[in-house]
């Protein structure tokens, strides 16, 4: 992939301010505010059955963490799932712990059925989804991104979309094509709901960019280039987090350009 | 409005220390008890009906913000009202959304109902909650301050109260006298919270000041000159949130007399 | 107590990567997650009964925090501690505002009755917690650390584990030895979770070490030196929230040897 196409995303992006949904869990709510609020975005966290379904129907894209699920979030993110699919409106599953537990288990289970747009997680999580493995503890991957990849594109061949595995060089695929995405910073990891708020900057590129590999990787790129240049400023993971948040306003169409693909 | 009389505002509440009981969206808890505190109030989150009723009785005031609302939020948020109506306890109603979701519209019609001390939004949640408008998308407003003049009157003449219209230019009225409050910083349009933080700043100086409309200027004032002083230290979005909350404790009695009224 | 002592608690808690299961109160889970990452643990946050009771029993250590308790996650709270003793799992009560408030201090008062490895709380929290006192309003304490030694010892000596007493001088006991920690900044109470986060701390600690008191003490002096070292860096409690993750970062085995402990 010619890093020339994530300029495209990214105009695209700062030109149309999507709408993101968010059902998320409730740890990392904020931070993915301020993500999508800083790459150009708008934010609404609405998560309870009464309103779910009806939010899906009018925002540009909808974001499925299942981190905190329980009974009533879990309903409305089925809702939200079947309201976005009706309405023809890209989502993305972020299977988070999955494999491990096994109510949310299930119900990623359930909502792969629902065919995301994009699956993001680590590797663990992408095996535990695709039925290749049990998971890892909580939100740490036991697994590389590249044990993950042959799962990774079964899991998009069947969903017909696009499976994206973090690491220290993320892997995003189609089931056909395959782009990694390298760079970004070991502080991602130091700090809570980086790659949380990850999946909704994925969500809020797939609904404005053409092609969904692309957005996916630029939007993955977008990420690693912002953290590079926090981990420059930055003194500790406190103020990593805060310098990120700068860092994701500044990146621009230029700036992707220096993306490491291969 | 002479600023001289912020001043006193400003001196009551940093003396009375009030206890403000939050009932708001979960994504903004943090930075609405962070808001709170660095202004010298005492920021406490009850929301649940098994307690909420319980809490109002006993606090300064009480923030009502229906961001996230659920059933039960919703039940609890009834219960608070009437504790801090039987109590003579201020209360701020916070209709995030409002005008866009049926059960959250409802839910404020009903709220309304209850007559709150003030009522904080933008434009188009505010012309929705009057009546006259079908609302903006989740958080955004689509109407500027001053087109929801009327409807604001309209509305604070009828809960006998005040309400305040957020915007580049913020309205506050009590059907009769209107006040304008200038300044602040686009920046408080791109970090998530700033305007739900400002509902709770609200109900922490109508706590403490004689005057409802001098208190909710007050509040408007402090926040927007907070901002100021953080946009000049801020790098973007991210430092921006942080060196608001150090400006809005450093914020005193002076400094609201450059607060920008008419 | 030897501050030489903490310093083999501290290797152990890096060596080890304690997975601390934290079910706490919305407001602060962010600060909670952040915080443990920043000292070497790794947070869950899962508080739906449909997995904690599964997850408690596979985790290093439990945090049951009461701050925005409701009837669902109070479920949550009983499984897991439970869970949490089956398994020999340590675990920590935070009672969050007990004495004011009905629903949480009946919940609390059953939780004791599980005998949670430490309680952490203010003076006024462990006083309505040992039945001796009414507790303050909220999250703040009506009384010092000291006055509630008697109540705290007495309560260790029921549950057979640690309480701890926050405060400008923190008191921690069994029932038999009292260690004071001095120190930290009035800055950890101008920012939202410090305490709370503490707490996290405290269970991280007690996955590791072998003695109960050191490990408590590990943590209280953690927080306390990484205060200090924030402080010199904040220029209010916004700056000084992040600055303290960062130190939190920081502080090792050497830096404990400055705990001032009496």
């Amino acid at each position: 992939m010619d890093a020339t196409s994530l300029r495209a995303a990214s105009t695209a992006l700062r030109d149309s301010a999507p709408l993101v949904h968010c059902l998320t869990n409730t740890v990392v709510q904020t931070i993915t505010a301020n993500a999508l609020l800083a790459i150009g975005a708008a934010p609404a966290m609405v998560d309870d059955p009464a309103e779910a379904g009806e939010f899906a129907a009018i925002a540009s894209a909808v974001l499925v963490n299942v981190g905190t699920v329980q009974q009533r979030t879990a309903e409305a993110m089925r809702l939200a799932a079947r309201a976005a699919n009706e309405a023809g409106t890209p989502w993305v599953l972020d299977p988070v712990a999955v494999g491990g537990l096994t109510f949310r288990t299930e119900l990623a289970a359930d909502l792969v059925e629902l065919r995301p747009t994009v699956v993001r997680g680590n590797a663990s999580e992408v095996l535990a989804l695709a039925g290749a493995g049990k998971g890892g503890r909580g939100v740490d991957s036991t697994a590389d991104p590249d044990d993950a990849l042959e799962a990774a594109g079964e899991l998009a061949r069947r969903t017909r979309g696009v499976v994206a595995v973090s690491g220290p060089v993320d892997v995003v695929t189609d089931g056909d094509t395959v782009v990694r995405v390298g760079g970004g910073s070991p502080l991602l990891t130091r700090t809570t709901g980086a790659g949380c708020a990850l999946g909704a900057i994925v969500a809020a590129y797939v609904a404005t960019a053409g092609d969904l590999v692309t957005a996916t990787v630029a939007a993955h790129a977008h990420v690693a280039l912002a953290a590079e240049a926090a981990a420059a400023l930055a003194d500790g993971p406190g103020t990593f987090a805060i310098r990120w948040l700068d860092a994701l306003d500044a990146v621009d169409g230029e700036t992707l350009l220096r993306a490491q693909l291969s």
